[in-house]
C-alpha cells in the first residue's frame, strides 16, 4: 500500500494487524504514547528538555478528542482531521500498559481511550536509515533484516516533573572510522527523528557507560566488520523507558503502539526534511496574544 | 531606568556601560553569541538538541544585518524594528575573542560585524531566580549580592556539527531538602531560561561528576546552611565554553556581551512566562509550503 491514508484505514478497519516496516515508503511513521491528562504537560515538559533522544512530532491538541493534532501540518491529506485520524484505531496494535505491566495487546484503545488520554507521536529512526541507505551507508541491521541494538547508558535525562532518574536509551550501528562525518551529515537534517549520533568510536562506550557492545539492552547483537567502530543515536525507546520508571505516579493506564506496529503519516521524508527548506525553531513559547 | 528601550538607548549612546543586574527589573535580560555565519548552523543545532543549558530567545534572521530577529515577538515596543535594536550596540559591553582568546572590551562591535556576522540571544537565570525571591526561597547568591557557583560536569552534550566533546556547565544554590519540591514548582515553567533543576541533594555531586561543591569553575563559593544540599541548574555559560572549545575550527572572530552586561529586552517576565498563557512548542521545523 502506497500511502499513509490507505494503511491506517486498513488498520482502523482491522484488515492490517501487524508491523508497518517497509509499508508506504518515504512517508514518516511514528511512534505512540498515550497518558492522562494530568501527567501529559509534564510528559511534554520531558521531550521539550530531551529533544534527542524524545522528538515529539504531534500531540493531541484536547485532552479526550482522537482526532485533532498540533501541529496540524504533518497531516496534509486531508483538509477535515475528523474523518481521517482516529488515533484509537489507526495504529494496526496497541499495547497498554498499568502500573508499568502489560495489560494487554489489542486492535484498537476504544476501551482504554478516556476523557482525559492525550496521545504524543514520537518520530522513529526509520527516516535517516533510508537516507543513509541512499546514500551507500546502508546500516547493518538493515543489511541483516533486524532492529539495532539498543543500550541503556549512564547518560541522563533532563528531569521534567514526575519524569526524573531516567537515562538516555541509545541505538547503535556499526560504521568504518573514516565514513563517519559523512554519516553524521546525512543524518543530522532529521532533527525530528533523533538526527545526527550522539557519540562514536570505541571511546563512546565509557562516555555512555555501556559495558559490552554484544550485550544490548533492547533489540539483537549485530556484527562488526573490518576496522569498523560503533556509532550511536538517541533512540525513542528513551521516552517509554522514563514513563514505564515513572508509572507508579501515573494514575490509570498507559497506551503505545505494539512495537512496528506504527502510525502512518501523510507527510513525505522529503516533505519533512528537505534540509532547505526547513528552520529550527528553538524551545517555543507562544506568547498569547502576539 | 524603567524599560528596555531606554536601557538599549543610554548603551547605544555610551551612557551605560557597566552591569544590568537588578535594572529594569521584571524585563527579560539576554546574554548575547555572535558568530560567523559559516558556523552559525551548526550552534543552532547544538542549542536545540541542548535547549536546558543553552536556551536560545531568538536569533538575527538574515547574516550581516544586526536588527531583525526571529522570533519578533520578543521585541513588543515597535512595529519598526530597525529603529529600536541593533545589537552591535545596545549592549552596555562586549568580549572580542579569536581562536579562543580575548582579543579586547569594547562599548560597541561596529568595527567587528561582518556581512556574515549572525547573534543568538540566549536567556539567563535572573528571571527564575526573581520568583525564587517571590516565592520567599531566595537564592543565597542574591543574599549574599554575589553569582552563584558554577561548575563543569561529566554530563554531556548532544553533539552538534563542529561542536562535539563540549559538557553541561551547571550554575548551584543551596535550599533545604523539603523546599526542593517546591524550587523545582517554581522554576519549571521557565523553560526559556533553563527551567527547572537537572539535578539536586549530595548524590547530584557524583551523577555530574562534580568533585568539590567547594571548589566552583567559575563564580564564587557559596554557603550552606542547616541542613542544605546542593540543587543545581543549566547554566549559560554552557553555550560559551562550547563555543570555546571548537575555537580552532571557527573562522573569525566571536563576540559576546560582557558578563552583567546583558541585552535588557521589551517583553516582561509575566508576558514571556505567564503559565496559563504558554504551550511548549517540540523541537520544530518550518515546513515551506505549509
Amino acid at each position: 500500500m502506497a500511502n499513509g491514508l490507505a494503511l491506517r484505514k486498513a488498520a482502523r478497519e482491522g484488515q492490517l494487524s501487524g508491523t508497518t516496516t517497509g509499508q508506504a515508503p518515504g512517508h514518516i511513521q511514528a511512534n505512540l504514547i498515550v497518558l492522562p491528562a494530568v501527567v501529559a504537560r509534564d510528559f511534554e515538559l520531558l521531550a521539550a528538555r530531551n529533544p534527542v533522544p524524545c522528538p515529539v512530532l504531534a500531540k493531541t491538541k484536547i485532552p479526550g478528542d482522537p482526532h485533532s493534532f498540533a501541529p496540524a501540518n504533518l497531516f496534509l491529506h486531508s483538509k477535515d482531521l475528523s474523518t481521517v485520524i482516529d488515533i484509537r484505531t489507526d495504529h494496526p496494535a496497541y499495547n497498554v500498559y498499568e502500573n508499568g505491566k502489560l495489560l494487554a495487546t489489542k486492535s484498537d484503545i476504544k476501551d482504554e481511550w478516556t476523557d482525559s488520554s492525550v496521545a504524543f507521536l514520537i518520530g522513529c529512526s526509520f527516516s535517516f536509515e533510508s537516507a543513509l541507505c541512499k546514500a551507500g551507508l546502508t546500516p547493518r541491521n538493515i543489511d541483516l533484516g533486524r532492529n539495532p541494538p539498543m543500550f541503556t547508558t549512564s547518560s541522563r535525562l533532563n528531569p521534567a516533573g514526575i519524569f526524573t532518574g531516567a537515562t538516555m536509551v541509545v541505538s547503535m550501528r556499526p560504521y568504518r572510522p573514516e565514513d563517519i562525518e559523512r554519516v553524521r551529515e546525512i543524518t543530522r537534517p532529521y532533527v525530528k527523528t533523533h538526527g545526527e549520533p550522539v557519540a562514536w568510536g570505541w571511546n563512546a562506550l565509557d562516555e555512555l557507560g555501556i559495558r559490552d557492545v554484544n550485550k544490548p539492552d533492547f533489540g539483537p547483537v549485530t556484527e562488526f566488520r573490518d576496522g569498523e567502530v560503533p556509532v550511536f543515536w538517541g533512540c525513542g525507546v528513551t521516552p517509554q523507558v522514563a514513563v514505564m520508571a515513572a508509572a507508579e505516579k501515573i494514575p490509570g493506564k498507559v497506551m503505545s503502539h505494539k512495537p512496528g506496529s506504527m502510525l502512518v503519516l501523510d507527510i513525505t521524508e522529503d516533505q519533512l526534511f528537505a534540509a532547505e527548506n526547513t528552520s529550527i525553531q528553538p524551545l517555543g513559547l507562544v506568547i498569547n496574544g502576539h
